[in-house]
């Protein structure tokens, strides 16, 4: 078995020799260069642009304003399309943008043959603006009276509410005796800040067709998007996605690859690319969106739930892009965590002049597990519970079952991940090592669960789909429309395929660069989907070619089927596993007989229809410098059941970098607004606090492999989750040293100066 | 009905305004260049290169020469495997020879920055020969004593023999009363002169694979030439054919594309390029086998053929490449063309000290057709017959069927042709007008049949592949292994295909670059068999995706599947012609349907069985200035019978293409060799005198569309077969005019001028 070793990455020599082949590294010599100019206002309308000073300028080849675009808004999220037109995506963002809703807002672009000649004509525009009232808090955004961000579409900035109702919690609340628990919690603007920032190019070929060369997680459905910018049919469209440099999210949505191709057309189809700053980055792809939350606990002095109530506000921005499914997806959090019988839950999605927000690393869930966990460790706190025994008793029950998603929790994963990572931590030493501290510097241990669901059915479709072919050696071509975006994906479905057909690892060659002329649909990465959907695929796939190979082994060897395998490449005979030829004698021997001869292929596709849960705890060590407000992490460990793990270091791989994101979510990122005109005070990675491996301890990672049983190969979500449970064990353990919780994130000296001060610390030193 | 249609072609819009990608436009930027050291001798040993100068000029990243190279040699032959030992192509041939077989032979290669340091460095090395003696004449090669050219594989020069037998020749001319015409002919060693010379890129990646980006005719084949020259297994090197300016032949052989991989694996990998000049294309590709040959026929006097002896000697040159493939060619013409029940042939290919011969246009048919029509001509003059009525009454007859191929000649088809081809250039009227002319001016009219089997089955698999993607619009990407070079197959397999499913041409979308990884096996470009192989495939393989559609449109519409059918992209109900639903609703209704979501391609492999022959005549009127020994070309008809016409204009264009260079066959064409040196005289496109419009009038030409029944689309032959019959109508039509017949291919100036000495026709003006 090949599955579960600790393989090499496939991409690891041509990634660390430099020979991986990124966008830029593809985008032809000739190629024109664009920038775009951006608003200086937040909110208001172009009233003109004089451009005659621009297209003065040597080496301008095109000035396009708002004014060129076609009237045509297109949606940008990246979600497969859907038959149900009520489902579809929120088409309200033009090429470029007359009514200019935020600071930064496309108005204009320059193509040109070179970056100085287009930065000097992007100098040169001169635009007149009216102005307009903004608004940038989603709760004020979504009051009456609030400039109108979207009017050619609805009457306020409500994109979109949605609510869960159990029970009857208005009924519930009267039971006597309950203790109420209620908090405001606060997760703020965060950017993705991955390596490569989002490049892409564009040309024409073929008859006019429109080949775009991006940095995308999605290649499928940024060529619909593409498609739908334009007002083109979709197959009149290819994307081809080379090696990528990280995405997180922030390139699970169509960013400049519909203004490239229009502005490509507006050039005869001539190549263009578009490479975008790390200050664009910030400011005009996505963002996590804000979440101001509120919820009231109502609990019984056993430390049951009786009923809860679930607010919640996220702060699009200015676009809709993924819209009110990252809002859902916290909502649903909320009563699976901690079932309770009686619920009343309502999310809103509120436009605000702020930069847009989209997907980023576990949709919402970071925010929501912030919010449930940072709760229940004050309900912990009020009713003197202790958080690991009131989680072990109240958090999802073994054999809970999801109405929705028909996900179950087949095993008793959150005991498992807590006991793992509590003897990881040496937590029960710590906790009561660390009660009752007194002095300017005091250490504190907290805790977070997490869940996380596997892909995205029955939202919407989970289709993959993969092609293999039998090279004439024996070895293979692997293509799904999966996307190797740096988590390994490519590694662990050729692991997945070797073990399917029976070859080594190294004898599967996988097509990386998805092309959507060529590798069959997928629909991309995200939803920590790929190698759960990924392996349905590879497996039904594999067995198809293996079905094939095996018949021809039969002719060539007489041998009856059933007692054929494939066994590192050699068909192997099962009943005495005698070797009876090797698989590239076979392959050549079919492709060349002048009878039998075939080009051996398959490809399938599988439409998945389950899911599965996630699960995982994270806990956190830190000591407090109170006169200082500094925190410092000692330690933190992330246990996880994502089911049987492919490739053991990939998998810590990506436990690290989640945990490194949910640090940074919790201690120090955050995307600041200047509240007098809009415009964001750090796009930039000096401002900007990303958290790096110099403002970490070592992380603790460990698994619960628990096998998932719907999945073919046992495994399930891991991409995302790591991301969930850092920032709440975090502030619970700054709880638990200081007394002090502090809701809103991040926890910067700012805040602690602020919360240490309300709470009198700094007098009681 | 797609298929007939004057289809514009595919690639159109892209070649006339440059979109349209070459290898060159492909290559990195960062990509090494490199220069070959070719030898200065005919024949003899590399003694030692001194490279200490040339290594050390700056900008020189390598120099490697042939005592650097593995002792592994290779085949280059663009023939598929085959699993019959005997029957594979000979590996005579190393990276870099340090035994220098002719002048210009490869002995050292320079990669560098740019190729001012690489020709600089190429200028710098010092060679030391051992000198041998060396031959160029393929009859005295073959004799005993002559001096060898590969005595590490064979004690003679003689790559292989073969004869043909039928009847008993030796008793057969003892029938009394037998005429005797007996002849020498020769054809000269000419070269392809594509427009874009042969280049190739090679890069490491993906764990070391080897990934070549190539100007060839035959991805497939190359892929397992340069893992043989490496020593690799196959499946670890990708070909990658991107649009070719021309091959006809020349690239139907792995060039420098294993150097250049073996040079890259010199270099860590990095790309180097390998560039060739129109000098090297001419000496160091391949080129045309020269051939003489020697009939004699014995005829009775009421003009039918009693016996036939035909001795045939194949100039090979240095290297094996195509070897013994085309002159077996050649050799199988003679008893088709005329068959006779008495025949004894045979044909020698002889190595000899040249520029290697490979495959060319029409693969030694245009020498067997220019051998065998002059010849016919020169029985037709001694008999006092028509030439016409020679032809009709003795050649292939209707109901004729070759024993090994199994074709068989279904219609009236040399008839027909001829009958279309006199009536185009008035030759009943001409014919008797230019009898008996005197005067220094003369003109007259001559005549050639040919024939032409139809790819190569069965000396060789004729297996074809290909892959269909529905778009989510209806339009559908279509991948074959077949090849575009310039003639047109993307745009007839497109009409192909789009009759097959039932889509308009326009939503065909043909993925043109050949990628090993990516693009089913398909053999390449070569034997005419594209269109007829290719049908096959596309056929078997449109009827597969239809099915598949259909089963859909069945639970969409609740029609049953045998009334629906598929017309320019709608699903119709055959029952009343109703559109049910456009097929890119069904398309991505499919895709996004949460029960039947289905990502639809179809792939197979048709194993063809079959071949066909086609046929065709070419009809010239010559005038000839005698006292300037100067022929002027008035007019030439050439009229095919090569089936169905899939698309009318580009079959024509091929009809034109072909009958150039067979022009230039006849009249310009030959690379001569200075027999002191062994050194191609006229390496360049000044001094080689290749024909060009400025050269032909007008060309004629007319089909005689008699559909082929074994072919799916009723499609032959028709990429070569043009080729074969202008020369020998052109040198009957002079010998019409003048009574002198010219043997000697090409019929320059200098060889009238000493026929018509000889003849003395001089002393008659």
């Amino acid at each position: 078995m090949e599955v579960g070793k600790c393989h090499k990455r496939v991409d690891a020599f041509d990634k660390v020799t430099g020979r991986a082949k990124y966008t830029d590294d593809m985008c032809p010599k000739h190629a024109y260069v664009t920038r775009i100019l951006h608003s200086t206002i937040a909110h208001g309308r172009v009233v003109s642009i004089d451009t005659s000073e621009a297209e003065k300028i040597e080496g301008v080849v095109k000035v396009l304003t708002c004014f060129d675009v076609p009237d045509r808004p297109f949606p940008t999220a990246g979600h497969p399309w859907t038959n149900v037109p009520e489902h579809r995506d929120i088409a309200d963002r033009k090429l470029l943008n007359e009514h200019v809703r935020h600071y930064g807002d496309e108005v204009a672009a320059v193509v040109a043959e070179d970056y100085v000649a287009a930065d000097r004509a992007i100098r040169a525009l001169k635009v007149e603006y009216e102005e307009y009232p903004f608004v940038i808090d989603p709760i004020e955004a979504a009051k009456e009276g609030a400039p109108l961000i979207h009017p050619e579409l609805q009457d306020n900035n409500i994109l979109a509410h949605s609510d869960i109702r159990i029970g009857n919690y208005q009924e519930a609340i009267k039971e006597p005796g309950l203790i109420k628990v209620e908090g405001w919690y606060y997760t703020p603007t965060v950017q993705h800040a991955h390596i490569e920032n989002h490049i892409c190019y564009a040309y024409q070929e073929q008859g006019g067709r429109m080949t775009v060369v991006t940095s995308t997680q999605i290649p499928h459905i940024v060529r619909r998007v593409v498609a739908q910018a334009l007002g083109w049919s979709w197959g009149k469209v290819r994307i081809i996605k080379p090696y990528i440099g990280g995405g997180f999210g922030n390139k699970q949505d169509a960013l400049y690859e519909p203004l490239c191709a229009w502005l490509s057309l507006q050039v005869g189809g001539h190549p263009v690319k578009l490479d975008v700053s790390r200050e664009e980055t910030f400011v005009n792809n996505r963002v996590r969106h804000a979440m101001p939350c509120h919820i009231i606990s109502w609990l019984r002095p056993d430390g049951t739930f009786a009923a809860r109530k679930f607010e919640l506000w996220s702060d699009q921005g200015a676009y809709a892009s993924h819209g009110h499914s990252v809002a859902g997806k916290a909502l649903g959090s909320f009563p699976q965590l901690y079932p309770c019988d009686n619920i009343e839950a309502d999310a809103w999605t509120v436009y605000t002049n702020k930069p847009t927000a989209g997907a980023m690393r576990a949709y919402g869930m970071p925010q929501a597990t912030f919010f449930d966990e940072s709760h229940v460790e004050e309900i912990v706190m009020k009713l003197n519970l202790d958080p690991i025994e009131f989680r072990r008793k109240n958090s999802m029950p073994v054999g809970y079952v999801d109405g929705f998603s028909k996900n179950e929790l087949y095993h008793d994963s959150y005991n498992d991940c807590l006991d793992k990572a509590m003897e990881l931590i040496d937590y029960d030493r710590k906790f009561e090592l660390y009660k009752n501290q007194t002095g300017p510097v005091r250490r504190g241990i907290g805790t977070s669960l997490f869940w996380y669901n596997t892909a995205v059915w029955p939202i919407s479709i989970e289709t993959s789909s993969c092609r293999m072919i039998l090279n004439q050696d024996g070895s293979m071509q692997l293509m799904t429309g999966e996307t190797e975006i740096g988590q390994g994906c490519d590694t662990v479905f050729a692991q997945m395929a070797a073990d399917t057909v029976g070859l080594k690892v190294e004898d599967v060659h996988v097509f990386t660069n998805q092309d959507t002329d060529v590798t069959p649909y997928g629909s991309g990465a995200y939803a920590s989907r790929q190698t759960y959907v990924g392996g349905f695929a590879i497996k039904q796939t594999g067995e198809l070619l293996k079905k094939k190979i095996l018949g021809h082994a039969h002719t060539l060897t007489r041998m009856p089927v059933d007692i054929l395998d494939i066994v590192k490449g050699n068909i192997v005979r099962k009943t005495d596993n005698r070797i009876l030829m090797p698989l590239g004698e076979l392959a050549t021997r079919i492709l060349y007989d002048f009878e039998l001869s075939e080009h051996m292929a398959a490809e399938s596709t599988y439409s998945v229809k389950s899911n599965a849960y996630s699960f995982g705890v994270s806990i956190a060590e830190v000591e407090v410098d109170i006169p200082l407000c500094k925190v410092k992490l000692l330690n933190i460990v992330n246990v996880h059941d994502c089911g049987n793990l492919i490739n053991p270091p990939l998998a810590e791989a990506q436990v690290h970098g989640g945990m490194s994101m949910g640090i940074g979510f919790g201690l120090y990122e955050e995307l600041l607004v200047d509240k007098k005109t809009g415009r964001i005070l750090n796009d930039n990675l000096l401002d900007y606090k990303l958290c790096t491996t110099m403002d970490h301890p070592d992380l603790m990672v460990d698994f619960a492999e628990n096998p998932e049983p719907t999945s073919p190969f046992g495994t399930k979500a891991l991409g995302e989750p790591p991301a969930c449970s850092p920032a709440p064990a975090i502030r619970n353990a700054i709880l638990h040293a200081t007394g002090v919780a502090i809701n809103s994130l991040p926890i910067n000296p700012h805040k602690l100066f602020a919360a240490f001060t309300e709470a009198g610390l700094f007098e009681t030193l």
